[in-house]
């Protein structure tokens, strides 16, 4: 998909999941997409004025992140021990580099951190307390416990230790979030940012931090960003797996996505992408029931999905 | 290189950096060489008897780690706070499976904890006191920090504030410790310990836990561990990328790997890696000026090496 006047493209993802139409109500799914599209509006508005692709999916993962409705940021979900640990990442595909935060506890808006790491530190990625402080000394907003801890969550963490397992899927809502863009000098960027699993063990670390795992951005090829079954996209190396088929065997961008699905698959896990390639074009494929969404259309209008 | 008469073969190095002969006494060259040949002593000798290359990996390991000479487990060095962070994966290629700990601080032996995230638990990576903890509830071993606080890592510590220098390489010693194997079933594995960098930022990340970055084993493909300028290794996602060449371009592994090296560079970045192939194969290539080592020359006999 591709906007037909536009020299620039941007696709955001909310999550894949076991979504269907009857675990919601009307009033959800339209607070659903008007956020999505809300992400969507911030994100093109950039690009429209001429600002960077890799601003603009940081501004987009931003306002996803201070919804309480997806798994990262306010939303999170909770660890085993009930803390609230949050990782995110940018991909800069000018410079084929990477910055990222993995189990902040504080940080607002983990996105922000993966920046100001990416920017301003010569790492690839922080963890934990050493990455909070990272940020909060340059000033980045950090919340106290009160701002993660919605009883949702909680209600939900509760029902997996009853169950006994490390739920990825909610019935009512689960994720990453995530967006890839394009700009008009045809720089690629992506960024990411994730609440983890409910009732995960403390101290894991997710593709969403990793790059070549949750995510990946490399100008001349592809800006992707994952969401699912995480610890199979380390693994794998999901996303540089798939952005290396089409650079070295010329694969094209759909057949990699569903080849590189079909490898989670092969172990067990699911979930989706959102990229776009070199020329503008953007996909959004998953395995799973659904997979929060928006896109811009062939005119330029944005569009968002969430079910199959 | 290849032993001509055995079914299996093994390397490791034990870091690449700016290692020349005249920083070394004949003593130190003589206990550097000493214990490299006593890992994999250890290694071939679980390889002789049939053990599986994963196996042999990390008993190797293990003992770079307990020698006060390498910077892993034992010998790591300190991030800028005066701590011990330590990371370690392990990658089986027969399931194409990473474990890996990163920023543990009293853990014994890494690689051990990461092989019991990869055996034990549902995910790839753990970081932090989460991490130590889970390895402690399983009965792995933890010292105290004096264990791991030598005189001559905190001088260099001191050394490179002064410099106001995240240094990699220390004229006398430096690196990160690994080895690849392959089996008598033809399962490739690979195994990578490391304490960072002195006077990195505490709770940095480092390519050595991370799948596809610092460290890769794929069956009927290749198994490799890299040391060097761990930052870029992640932003290349280098040691998926040289993997990737041979299974999707054909790409032999000789040239592979000098590829990778050469992608390396052109970000400021250094390092070296060892490989083995599908066939046995070994190679240990490096752009540094020297690179510890370890390997069997075509009669099966352990041979070892520092410089270039």
């Amino acid at each position: 998909m591709k906007p037909k006047n536009k020299n620039y493209n941007i696709v955001l993802h909310g999550g894949a999941g076991a979504l269907a139409p009857h675990l919601y109500t009307p009033q959800e799914i339209k607070e659903y997409k008007e956020t999505l599209e809300e992400a969507m509006k911030v994100g093109t508005s950039l690009l429209e004025k001429g600002g960077s692709s890799l601003q603009a999916v940081i501004e987009s993962v931003v306002v996803l992140e201070n919804s309480p409705l997806f798994n990262a940021g306010r939303g999170s979900v909770f660890s085993s021990d009930e803390t609230i640990e949050m990782d995110a990442s940018v991909s800069c595909g000018e410079r084929v580099q990477t910055g990222g935060v993995t189990n902040v506890t504080r940080l607002k808006n983990p996105v922000l951190g993966a920046y100001h790491v990416f920017e301003n530190s010569n790492h690839a990625l922080l963890s934990g307390m050493a990455a909070d402080f990272f940020c909060k000394k340059a000033g980045l907003e950090h919340q106290n416990e009160s701002y993660f801890k919605t009883e949702k969550r909680l209600a939900q963490l509760y029902q997996a230790k009853e169950k006994n397992i490390v739920q990825l899927d909610h019935s009512d809502k689960m994720g990453t979030v995530g967006a890839v863009a394009i700009d008009g000098k045809g720089n690629l960027a992506s960024a990411t940012s994730t609440g983890g699993m409910t009732n995960r063990y403390p101290g894991r670390v997710s593709d969403t931090s990793i790059q070549g795992a949750g995510t990946y951005a490399e100008n001349g090829l592809i800006a992707i960003s994952g969401t699912g079954t995480g610890d199979v996209f380390i693994q794998n190396v999901f996303a540089y797996d798939m952005a290396a088929m089409m650079k070295y065997a010329d694969i094209p961008m759909p057949e990699a996505a569903q080849r590189v699905l079909e490898k989670l698959r092969d172990k067990n896990g699911s979930g989706g992408l959102v990229a776009i390639d070199k020329f503008g074009y953007a996909i959004f494929p998953f395995n799973t029931r659904g997979m929060f969404r928006a896109w811009l259309d062939e005119d330029g209008v944005i569009q968002t999905g969430i079910f199959e």
